[in-house]
């Protein structure tokens, strides 16, 4: 199974493994080294003590240097969105992690290999072993092309409150005036309905309803975040 | 103050930033920002957001190739005793950074800059923006000197039992057979007394007392490696 990893890795990502007993490692759990004691193997997880952490920086340097002007609080609310175990566990199935998983039969009829738990876990500890391998270059080149997108893609945009997002993806090639108008205002005084366009530099890129001018301002800009993610694709 | 401070990180640690206004951003608290609103200043968090990240890798990195047999568990446990506000804002002092933040005056007659938390973000400010201006070698060289001694100071021990260390201590320059005797079982049936000694290569090199033979174990390689510690000075 390590081989046929090995292989994949090389054709999928272009990394070829200098020291294949890591990546036999990071794809080991528990129960698979208990059922076969006498090939003394080790399991995934000190690596993945080390993966973790270099997801942790890895991504922390990336929306760092992505949102100068990000205060602490929303970067540390975007990393939780990113470093945790949905997502990990999902860019784990995206990459086929699962099929590779070297599990005990226990384990294995209990369905372990979908479980996000395990899958995070192993998205790490890959991750933990690529960097003991090849080094940080190497897990950059991997991460850009697995994790980074996302962000482009709307993955955290829970995190990022939309009228930040849609600042941020106009303005990344050069100024652009992004301004809110309130249309119109009806409901009733208990149940009152908001509607906000946006316009990019005098255009109007969205339209949005709320409860409030903040909330329809959201909708509007999330409107036209996907527009616009829409025609970049 | 910057000015100083960058003489004196010169004079102490050879570190010669080559942007100035990332260490002070690092130094400087949001109070003293607010009250010279027309300098345009920055304050520390951001930084201390990605610092916080660096230490956590660098310091995994670190306890994971020198601890090759410590499970997950415990290395989770010594790096929580390392990279933690208790720690960082010991360091802080050690390094005198306490005597260069910039602090607003309502801070100041608070007691702020000796107040562990701000230390420990100072701490986690200053590592940030070091990575950010003379990457990760400055920054390895900086905690090899300021950080990693104290493992072999004893500041961490309660997170890595005594027994652990100990055989780390004696098994850093190659194999050496740690044995535990009990040398007396006594007290009361409630309270009883047992007495372990330590022996490497069948010398006896510490002695210790507890409520169980384990706590009398760890006693023991408490004793031992205070006495190798005081030898290795």
């Amino acid at each position: 199974m390590i081989t046929e990893l090995q292989a994949y890795l090389k054709d999928e990502f272009g990394i070829d493994f200098n020291d294949p007993s890591l990546l036999a490692e990071a794809f080991t759990q528990a129960s698979y080294v208990n059922e076969h004691p006498k090939e003394h193997l080790k399991f995934y997880e000190r690596i993945e003590f080390l993966g973790d952490a270099v997801l942790q920086l890895f991504v922390s340097e990336y929306i760092y240097r992505r949102y100068p002007e990000l205060p602490q609080g929303r970067l540390t609310r975007l990393r939780a969105a990113m470093v945790c175990e949905d997502s990990f566990s999902k860019f784990a199935l995206e990459c086929h992690f699962d099929q590779y998983i070297r599990l005990g039969h226990g384990e294995e009829l209990a369905g372990a290999r979908k479980r996000p738990s395990l899958l995070c876990d192993i998205f790490e500890s890959f991750i933990g072993a690529l960097y003991l391998d090849q080094g940080r270059p190497a897990v950059e080149k991997f991460i850009q092309r697995v994790i980074f997108p996302k962000l482009d893609q709307g993955w955290f945009d829970h995190a990022v409150d939309a009228k930040t997002s849609l600042q941020e993806f106009l303005q990344r090639n050069g100024d652009v005036e992004i301004e809110y108008h309130l249309l119109h205002e009806g409901g009733s005084e208990n149940e009152p309905v908001f509607t906000v366009s946006v316009s990019a530099n005098g255009k109007q890129i969205g339209e949005g309803t709320g409860s409030s001018k903040k909330h329809a301002e959201m909708a509007a800009a999330q409107v036209a975040l996907q527009a616009l993610r829409q025609i970049k694709k």
